[in-house]
């Protein structure tokens, strides 16, 4: 699909599409669940050859960062994002809000930021503005007012996005938290509700994926006006 | 149970507790799917008989109702409410907000306001302030502010309750409703947000049951200072 | 929090956001199901006098959408889109492609393709491209590559998005379908699988929801560079 | 929303919501999980601050409750309940019984009842009464005949509810709890039969949350004529 | 199988088990949905000739049964029961107690009781003796005491077999029904609740099978001392 | 893909896959719901146009069928595996079983031979052989043993492939039906036990997708050694 | 409801039902899950004293067995059953035959035939018997046609209730267990197959509840002829 | 069934299947968990001397590994893949193409692998050919059309079989896996994402079943014309 080559490298245990900077404006991001240090590092190795733009591997947990990051030097590790990065973005003339309802939706707020700074997005964090005590998200007002696109992380009943999307006109990313026990089956009911949001033209990624949310919004930061 | 008598007729397709109002103040309440006219008819009589109290029949169909007043006398019929009351009771000094989020949450709202109007309470209904148009919600804070209890009704992601029940300290009964589609899963979804909801205090009913809800208020005013 | 007045015009039965337009961008989308034809018709009434950009209806059955003409004049109808307009946007330079898996999908589909132009944006459609064919939408792939945002409408496994996503770098919304029997539950397969997506940065909105992911865009659009 | 100042405390990782005392009556509670003992003694001492009545810590673990303690002194902790308690309130005119079905009930009990407390309430407990040995109950009948609310704690098929409803007329809050295995399913089994109760005017809080239905009981308490 | 022949007789659309009631001490029982008319009648005069006991045909809607009692004579017809009979059995020494929550099990209880009358039991039928009125049920409780075993019919939670459980040594069979709305999730609830009886050694069928509760009675009827 | 043009029509409201014959052995089949008589003409001819082997459209009603058949000449119509065939194929050396467990399960199996014969399988349909009369199903056990696969379709407790799978060595196709009600799911339960099974190497399709089980039939085929 | 005392014995964590023996022939089991030892051994003493008849404690894990045969004495130990017995009943002429479809069902059949006989019936160990290899079930037949119950163990798909339900006119007790990975959720699959069997008056209880099978067949033996 | 002998062994705790190899042409296959070393070993002891072809144990962990291997000589263990073999079968003219998804979907694809060549088929493993980057698949393409048959691996969105149904003509054998987090939940969307597949005729094995995926070849491979 490339110009040249087959657009990805064949590690054997792994084949990196190394053609997917030129495709998609950002190198492939390695997953880190079910893969070895050596295998998370080989692949990374790969695609910083094969590419010019940052390389992140998500959900790294800390004793493997460290093996990595003696694998394969110049990363960068946010512990609580769970997040290794190297040859980090420029950051562009694009704001991120990156608002989380709790306290107990932090890991998952950084996640979401630390991705999206990394692959070049300037971020805005504001914590726990949960709905149950309104008067703390009326206080941030102006900061949404500013963003050119709002992630919105909560768990429990996941209102956090409706009232939002009824404050602003930018784009809205959901994310779902697994935080909260019994009927809000970790992360379920926020998904679902987020889903069924009143608020229109809010969308949605899966359940505790601060990822997910930080890519949808460098895929629309590729295309704004600032 | 009762002082004298088993407490209860025997219809032989029924058997009416004739002793509830003795045992939690109102006589039992007729649920009408399942039943003929001529049985909603039977056991209404015998409630009226056995008790001195309002005795209410609800989810009527229409057809249904108008064979219902024809057998027993002096009964309204709310047709929004799918309701038929004899004896009303007297209005006592509890007053009931029941707030709806919008325009497709009306029957459920209407049902619940209906019950307990029936059964003596003073009822204010507050439509359509679904929280993404937040100030219209704000905008009925001092009635919320009133209310000796709050009937919260709303479908999609039944965010409304979680914000109420950060403005008012009094009881806050949600009621989900089966309005939506796709992911609200017919009232499940926002029954589980509210569930979930992170406002301390938040009780909840059955899905679509603003009969529950209005049930539950008057087990409240029974106790009520007012 | 509008300037003047409290922002919402109260008709009874109903409170439009009459303030909307100047938060968000866009005039409140008065939601049919639930509503008489003389309820659609006073709302849009209502937001036609205190806006002045775009008033839509959606999901309006047939019959009511010809009552709902007669009382509010100006208004195109389309009916595979089940779709009220009045005051349609002038044209923006924001293109949208809207790619659909199967002739089946088609109603949704069209639903996304009609409110995304009436709002302003240009729409390209792209239709039965499924991935079980895979030439046939390799050969859409310049007419992707050319949109700033991709609507991906798919039932049945609701694989499409993942393969549009690994195509282009633009923002992809995904649109889960109720199309398909068994294993499909009426598009919930294909909701989750668009959540699980293995592609980045896919963001995805309610089942059969083409109205959320026009107004999904439409919050991108109002950013857009071009 | 408070005369003065902006209703709540930034402290960095947490915004305390120090205007709900003034709003709801009670000062917002502390939530355990997911918070490292430095942040939940930091918002504990930032609500003894600013507020004058009782503040709570739920769910919290036993090694962290021994360091919260050593941070904010003065606090009571209820290891049964995981509860730390600041301030407990002056006991009002309000009888509380808290119901449990059976013996492994009795943490989700301890908490309800301990809260309850903490508050303000006086609590009378029951155990052990479940309905497959009714006579149990029925021997405590007059004991719940004086109560001025019931907190009905069950897991396995949730049935307390529905027969503790059918013997008195006061409110009665249904705490599902994760007791049993197999179809119980961790407490949904019991969370649905308790929505679906036979027993009109019931209402539910979510699995396991003894507090959620202490502060349901506290928003009736509010209002309470004795 | 059987000592002579194959054991089952071919139809071409089916093939009639001719040796059950040899191996089981009844006749197959033939199940309406999905069969015509014709396909009913061929299958009971094959097990008629075939067999010497009862024959029966479940859940056949009026308009058939009509045309199945035109081509095999000596059926008789339960209506509310939706039951054809063919050579009801003699009475055996067998007291089955049908027991029903509310007048809306009605179907199902009737279900239960005409296929059990039809296989020999003898059937005594408790109506409308639901948990929230327990007087109710106490009041036959020598009835209870007095039967070889219990069928509990009962919806929306299912709560009676658990109170009767705990009442009587004697089997109970629950038969959970798709009465109710909303949480009770047409039957699912009252099924799961009844597996998770805190009562030992109740035993469910299948919802709404008035028929499966039955033929278990008749399987512990063939075992019986009486 | 294929050598020359792009592989498939486009008709404006769908794009045949003219291609597929050549890559997978087999025309595209056209699936009905969702599509006018008019559009199942239109792909129809399509496809002979550009094929040279057998045509199929799937669940067809018989009202759209009858304007199929004129519209486009040749078709066989199978009312009752609500099938359409143009230009079947002759009948290749492999023979397929169809088993089913109950008439119930008829429409299903017939669709699966229905389409099986199309595609130039020799079928044997086996019907009737449920489990809970064995004898049935070891009277046609050598026919099992001479077939090249089988297909087994059950609804209910699906346990009909985990017999069958023990009893011969050849690809056991289970296709669950939806015959049944209550704790059945419409066939959710038979497709969960089937993918369950104890014997191993059973593979599963749709519930109720006698079409899918064909075709995974004719995949086989075209391996086959007879 | 006994003739003398209420009927129970308080113990202040727990209300043993002194007067279960009276009521249903066997006094109340203790489950150990959520007990501590101390509690056991209370509950084991108070039971003890009030009645005459056997007392077992259910899920009672090694460590806590030994703290409470130690405090309480006389008690038989089943580890692979994780059961504690005292003062077991004679047998008497009831004979149960525990029939379990693989090796990984072992612990729960070997509840069911533990408890059965703890409580005086007669059982008949049959194991790994699974419908994959159906002349293993076969060979036992006659075993089973001497059994005046039978209890059904399977997990996977469940399909040995059905197959056994086929073969015998005994009361047929199906036990779920959670053995299998995947799709058979934890013993939910086989749970819904035995409650949708196609074998007429089959009865289900909870998952891996070797215990309920077995009470289930005792209540059944209080009644059998022999 | 088979002509000498009742065609198991019993073993007390399990009876082995000694007369599969005569029916399926293949040894029963041993599953180890809930089994001990000791068992896992007298069952394949019984398997080796009863029979002549290869004999399995899967999802063995390494600890039993070792023990099964002291007792009984002669086994190959596969770590990744669980598993133990003793007398592997020759390999046979038939190519089975392992395709999986990504990196983690590694010890699933590995299972399927590992018990197809222990049984005899031509094993080619393609990894890491996930549909985000569809040039790496495309990449493969002869390798899929060279095989008899493909297993096809995936989790997440469980895309990858209706991408290759569509490109191949032979069996294809779709195992979802448990990869993944929120919306995944573990392996049901990819299940159900496989089971709607728009390709047609791709049948579908348990979640994480390499194992039934490999048998299922097996099964087509002993009727395969190579």
């Amino acid at each position: 699909m490339s110009a040249a080559g087959p657009g990805f490298d064949d590690l054997g245990f792994a084949r990196p599409d190394t053609d997917r900077e030129a495709r998609l404006g950002l190198p492939e991001v390695v997953y880190g669940p079910g893969k070895t240090a050596e295998q998370v590092a080989g692949v990374v190795a790969s695609l910083l050859r094969a590419n010019t733009g940052p390389v992140l591997a998500t959900r790294i947990e800390a004793g493997v960062a460290e093996q990595v990051r003696a694998a394969v030097p110049g990363a960068e590790h946010d512990e609580q994002a769970r997040l290794l990065t190297w040859r980090r973005a420029q950051p562009r003339a694009f704001r991120l809000a990156v608002v989380s309802a709790g306290t107990s939706d932090g890991p998952v707020a950084a996640e979401a930021a630390a991705v999206a700074e990394a692959v070049g997005l300037q971020v805005n964090r504001l914590r726990d503005v949960g709905v149950a005590g309104l008067h703390r998200l009326l206080a941030v007002r102006d900061e949404l007012a500013a963003a050119d696109a709002v992630v919105c992380v909560a768990g429990m009943e996941g209102a956090l996005p409706s009232v939002v999307g009824g404050l602003v006109g930018c784009p809205v990313i959901a994310v779902p938290t697994s935080v909260g026990y019994g009927a809000t089956f970790e992360g379920v009911t926020a998904l679902l509700a987020m889903l069924s949001s009143c608020a229109a033209g809010i969308s949605v990624v899966n359940i505790d994926s601060g990822f997910g949310a930080a890519m949808a919004a460098h895929r629309i930061a590729l295309r704004s006006r600032r």
